[in-house]
């Protein structure tokens, strides 16, 4: 294992960021901890003078940034993403919190593209990308005053991650990345194929009423964002899908 | 124990900040991890609008920041201080990760003052103030670019103390810190005095040449450092210098 290669497989997600000075913070707090690729979901500045001069150096991750539209897209091909939150919502899917879950973010970047996702400065992530993701992820804050800076809270993810890797290098001879197995998680694209097979056969049924909607979809994908599907998976349930929506009436 | 109240007791001590914007984005990540006590050494401005709009809502920290002319003072009563550096320096005394001393700086802060120190934004500490603490603490970051801003420096420590202070929170049954035996550590100005008498002793002695000094006051600290000295040893230390210097010629 390489520690700066899985590393540069992490990606940063910012999501409708307001100021062009967080994202060069981010940019720079990513590179400080050997992280390299940064995702700009519909960012309200581009990269601008004020960016770069907040890099301090990190030009290359901004000149690098991959800008995107939607969440989805800068999710594609990740099998593991965690989503920040600031708000104790109620989540079915468990939150997580960064010291106990980087180990695994780490360990599945050795096989696949993960994504730390960062809302905007005001409002966060809204519930509907957090739901995108495979969990929330929370920073323990002082209960009296929660208000990290973005920079300041992709800083913290950076480097929670970053010894998570030390940790994995210190202790353990690892197989080269090329040798482990592929990862049997389910890619994002496969899950939101599933979902959208789900909601169609829903709806097709009656079961479902688009016009009603009563957040079922919303807990349809926490219970299943819950078990963390594989590929293997996905395809037996999109199997039942089939099965059931060709049956004789 | 109550986790806020000793986190309060930990000094942030900012030495020669040029940037107010810096000041602020330190204030700022204190708060949010629950450290209240910042002290600004001979800073380069004082707290100014920049400084204010960057601390976001943490003008309480700011308001109620000690200013004092020399690192001496800010280390006042405290008996566990960190140095922050940056470059990986020759130490006679171990440089310390934040992640394995934060446990230690929490339980000392349980029993007295004690202070995480960061030097400017372009050189650090000098080697003098580093000397002057208790050890270095270095944050692991990536060997190709090391360039940690000092707020997000500041935010990366202050989240490892929460964690410790967390950690005994949750796994024990803390004494109320009334009830906690003083420490006995020496203080920063016990150090001191037991420093200057013991040059004082050389000099007068003439095993010491102000004029030809061969870092051998360093040498010396560095020795004694590493020992962490408590008070008790300062008294026993000093009595001997003092039985010395009386002797009959």
């Amino acid at each position: 294992m390489n520690l700066e290669n899985v590393l540069s497989q992490i990606r940063v997600v910012l999501v409708r960021t307001s100021h062009p000075g967080n994202i060069g913070a981010a940019a720079r707090a990513m590179k400080t901890m050997g992280l390299r690729q940064l995702f700009l979901v519909a960012p309200k500045h581009l990269p601008d003078e004020v960016a770069y001069a907040r890099a301090s150096g990190a030009d290359d991750i901004l000149d690098a940034a991959t800008i995107v539209s939607s969440l989805s897209e800068a999710l594609a091909q990740t099998t593991l993403s965690a989503a920040m939150t600031a708000r104790p919502r109620e989540w079915s899917v468990a939150v997580q919190s960064p010291r106990l879950v980087s180990p695994q973010l780490f360990d599945e970047a050795m096989r696949a593209p993960v994504a730390l996702v960062f809302g905007t400065e005001n409002s966060g992530l809204t519930n509907e990308e957090v739901e995108q993701c495979s969990f929330p992820l929370m920073i323990p804050t002082s209960t009296e005053y929660a208000s990290l800076n973005l920079g300041a809270a992709v800083q913290l993810l950076c480097y929670e991650i970053r010894l998570a890797g030390l940790a994995v290098e210190e202790s353990v001879v690892m197989p080269g990345v090329a040798s482990l197995p592929a990862s049997v998680r389910a890619t994002h694209q496969e899950l939101e194929g599933f979902y959208a097979h789900l909601q169609a056969a829903m709806t097709h049924s009656g079961f479902y009423d688009p016009a009603n909607p009563r957040r079922l979809l919303s807990r349809v994908r926490r219970l299943f964002a819950r078990t963390q599907l594989e590929k293997e998976e996905i395809n037996i349930l999109r199997g039942i899908l089939r099965a059931l929506e060709q049956k004789p009436d």
